[in-house]
């Protein structure tokens, strides 16, 4: 059900795949995400055509290594598991793509169970 | 007023044309979207400098012509209109492209009239 | 904190730079976002391998210089402050991009603070 948009910058294959398995496996290790539940667009910006636009918010240093997450869940995630999420998904995005943590920006939207079909034109969750 | 994106993979214009009608057709029929209301982001992704990653969450299959489509729009759809509107775009992009039914995603984020602007920096929905 | 994601068409470098300097500009001077707080995705679709589709909803005319700006942001903010975003938004797409506010589609998303990592795998917001 998460679905995921990563963009990052002049990022090849690898890096985006190595992006998009840190976002999938911390979603499963710390919220309970089943594996096989994965809708994600990643995209890398050319920097021309389309680009990012960031600064030092807080005081945390970016740069070109930034990587956008944005994740549309269904409602209902603590304080808590959000904040493992956060903090796996940094880990893993530095194990797997070399990603520095200060690097990682998320941010969540949330709906309700009705609000997805995941095929055949139905809620799933509501049938 | 809803706000679409529609990403898929390796397609061409006419396809991507023909899932933005099935969507906006889809709204106009089941949850009474004014037809000029289209406001889509249409987006092909070739696979290596953008993506999409899918399972086969709940045993729906997905494959390259799998179709993810996120839909901003004001709250206050029943149940029932969610579902018709499901069921709609799913016969549509089959009817329009050839799109598989097991292969649409659809999700769907709610926000409030104040939300919008449609042009000349005004909230058309509470002027 | 405002996630912010601009879509137009046939958009060079310096025009997209202007528009995502516009809305960060309005942000600053309406609802009081920091100045450095700046996240944004700026694309420019070619029409062909991505596009976006548009009408003239409520009469409004749109054409090929349309643009899409979505915002993710906390939520709080007045009917006021967010007519006073919309208004400054499309003044400063004007002045900076040579928009025409008629083309100017806004629409916001709000979450909460607990929806926010700015880096480091934390949620700063509620840390």
């Amino acid at each position: 059900m998460p679905f995921v948009r990563i963009d990052a910058l002049h990022a090849d294959q690898s890096r985006l795949d190595a992006l998009g398995n840190a976002v999938q496996d911390a979603l499963v290790e710390t919220i309970g995400i089943p594996p096989d539940d994965r809708f994600q667009v990643l995209v890398s910006h050319d920097g021309v055509s389309s680009t990012l636009r960031y600064d030092n918010f807080l005081g945390i240093h970016k740069d070109e290594g930034t990587v956008f997450i944005a994740i549309t869940l269904r409602s209902g995630r603590s304080v808590a598991l959000k904040q493992a999420l956060y903090r796996r998904i940094a880990e893993l995005a530095q194990e797997y793509a070399g990603t520095e943590p200060r690097n990682v920006l998320v941010n969540l939207i949330e709906n309700e169970p009705v609000d997805w079909s995941f095929g055949n034109g139905v809620a799933q969750y509501v049938s």
